[in-house]
């Protein structure tokens, strides 16, 4: 039994205990006067894991955020936005090298305990200048996690944050987190940055364990347009400020920490979905009666990331055929005559059957901001939850602006 | 050395000898004035292959189609837009053999020398009662092959239709086709429907051979928005009206046959995705410098389809950072520093080195119809070329009212 409690708040990664945070504008956007440069540290070492971008070709911030990891330790993470410093080749990742020096100077760190993240245009050099200057003016706070938050948005309309609080031997601990990101989410952590924060103390095998598991579970079942960037990363601190003993497995308050991560990370992905470039509407699928839990997850995938049934979706339209093709072409085991269809709670297809239903009225069901597509393949007990958002014009008009 | 000569004309499958066909407006689309049920005959029987949908649900005319293929013979094609027959479970099986029996009837033929092709709105049931109606009453000729084109256009804007020539001991031998398909065109044949003919006499296994080998320089290097259909369908027939010995491996203009199928289905396919939905741009991506073939293929495949280098392309946005995270995700091996990327033409990135170009100039070349990307990988001799279109708002704009 859980006693996690989500809430989403204004200060995601400084609600958990000696977490402060800041930013600045450095001028790195071209919209020159919102913050861009931001600062994540905590008072105390950290225990720390990370998971990063599946891409052949990794941005030079993963690459130096990758070595600062290897010893799963580290106090500080410093993120810029508008430029993300990929396929920069070794300049790059000079530049990268000394935003972590610049950081570790700024708080008195070794560079070793920083990690970097970037986000933005690529193909194009960071403007060091203007780094340099600013960095050191970052001011750090205990309520500074909203406005970290901010500072790492791109084409993001809202800040995501999300916070979850769990008891256990007395004490009370937090693990908040934000996250940016709003084109380009796909499986595999596609142009996303993620950071969370703990003041539960979490032995290293133990966190990354817990981390791998809430990014199956939330940012790997979304999908925008299923592109994929070279600087996707998700980072999770632990400085243990909240005292008590180390959690692994087995430890009083281990499972529901595992369970407050991966609720945060749901909120957070599922934000992004909602979030995600153009979009009016969130999708959620849900998949059951898989013959296993990984068919059931490529179904849901693949649904939710089918610009068919996106395009439908943004209509108002139940055209289930065209979940039916996608589910089809997943890859899971499906039989027509086990496979069951429900649109907004309605059943629409009934093991291989199409019902009768009232169009207009399933339609004007679907006008909200959140449509529910259901899929039972009648095979097994496999199931997984998927999250995407509809297709629109805005979508497009959005990704053809971009740098021009 | 091929003598083969590619014209695209008004009368694709009617071209070759012996070959005739016809249409009528059965009134199974919404806008009933306009042809939706064809027939496409041979007057002598033909050896006849095809290639199928990859849907792990296979719509009923597909499944008639496959039984009626098993003896590698056929005579006759019936076709009909407005409604797939797709989900249709075993009604609609029946509803499909129904077609079969009543265009035998009209053509004297055997049931099972004849193919059912269907395409529209799934989940839904064939009017029958207007298609035993309207059937027998089409009538055929030897340039009926644009208005059986036209019949089964769907969200199509113009007929696609091609033909290709070439001689071998002294006689001339025409390869015919058309095809439909604007939407969900994907690698693996999705929701097109391709019809040839041939009056070159061909060997039943050389004939498989050809189309399949055509199909993967074409139809499966093409990709719209990667759904996949259930009603997939590519055929030919070769009636061998124009004499001589049958074409198999090592028979004289047996080559020349086999590149004039496929000139002909990539003349088709990118017919299919310049006239994609709401696209206003075809896109070719050839990969050169692969590690394998099939590395090569995947690169191809994954920038065309990917909605982020589409939407650039929409917007004469030579955003080259996308192609490079395409390229970097689609499995294929890649090395930052051994990569090049040419866009129409001009190299914007240059063995792992950003290029300054004139950002201006370059938008402007790409304001025409055909967009050329070209990625060098630099590590090997693997090359294939894919084809795609722009992302556009008309695309949201026809998916999301497609139904509704």
């Amino acid at each position: 039994m859980t006693e996690s409690l989500i809430t989403t708040v204004d200060a995601g990664v400084t609600t958990p205990l000696g977490f402060l945070a800041g930013a600045v504008s450095a001028g790195l956007r071209k919209r020159a006067s919102r913050d861009d440069l931001a600062l994540l540290f905590s008072e105390s070492p950290c225990v720390a894991a990370g998971l990063f971008t599946s891409s052949a070709i990794q941005a030079a911030p993963v690459v130096l955020s990758r070595r600062n990891l290897a010893d799963g330790k580290a106090q500080a993470v410093v993120v810029n936005a508008g430029c993300a410093n990929a396929y920069t080749g070794a300049e790059g990742y000079r530049d990268s090298e000394e935003m972590a020096r610049l950081a570790a100077s700024r708080l008195r760190l070794a560079e070793s305990d920083i990690l970097v993240a970037s986000t933005g245009v690529t193909g194009h050099r960071l403007d060091m200048e203007k780094i340099r200057t600013a960095l050191p003016s970052i001011s750090l706070s205990r309520d500074g996690g909203d406005r970290f938050a901010r500072a790492i948005m791109t084409t993001d309309t809202v800040p995501k944050q999300a916070t979850a609080t769990f008891a256990a031997d007395g004490r009370e601990y937090h693990v908040g987190g934000c996250a940016k990101g709003s084109g380009m989410i796909h499986p595999n952590l596609a142009t996303m940055l993620a950071f969370l924060t703990t003041d539960a103390p979490v032995e290293r095998v133990y966190l990354e364990k817990s981390l791998r598991r809430a990014a199956d579970a939330s940012f790997h079942m979304i999908t925008v347009d299923g592109d994929t960037s070279p600087n996707d990363t998700l980072l999770i601190l632990a400085n243990g400020a909240a005292g008590g003993p180390s959690l692994r497995d087995g430890v009083d308050g281990s499972t529901q920490f595992r369970e407050a991560v991966a609720q945060v990370c749901v909120e957070l992905a599922k934000g992004m979905a909602r979030d995600a470039e153009g979009a009016t509407k969130l999708i959620e699928v849900k998949v059951v009666g898989a013959k296993s839990a990984g068919d059931a997850r490529a179904a849901a995938r693949t649904v939710a990331g089918s610009p068919l049934v996106k395009s439908a979706v943004y209509g108002n339209d139940p055209n289930w055929g065209r979940v039916l093709a996608a589910v089809a072409r997943s890859g899971a085991a499906v039989e027509e005559e086990a496979t069951s269809l429900f649109w907004q709670g309605v059943c629409v297809f009934q093991r291989g059957r199409a019902l009768a239903y009232d169009e207009k009225a399933l339609s004007a069901a679907t006008k909200g901001d959140e449509v529910r597509i259901r899929v039972d393949l009648g095979l097994g007990s496999g199931r997984a939850v998927a999250w995407g958002c509809d297709l629109t014009d805005e979508y497009v008009r959005i990704n053809s602006e971009y740098t021009t």
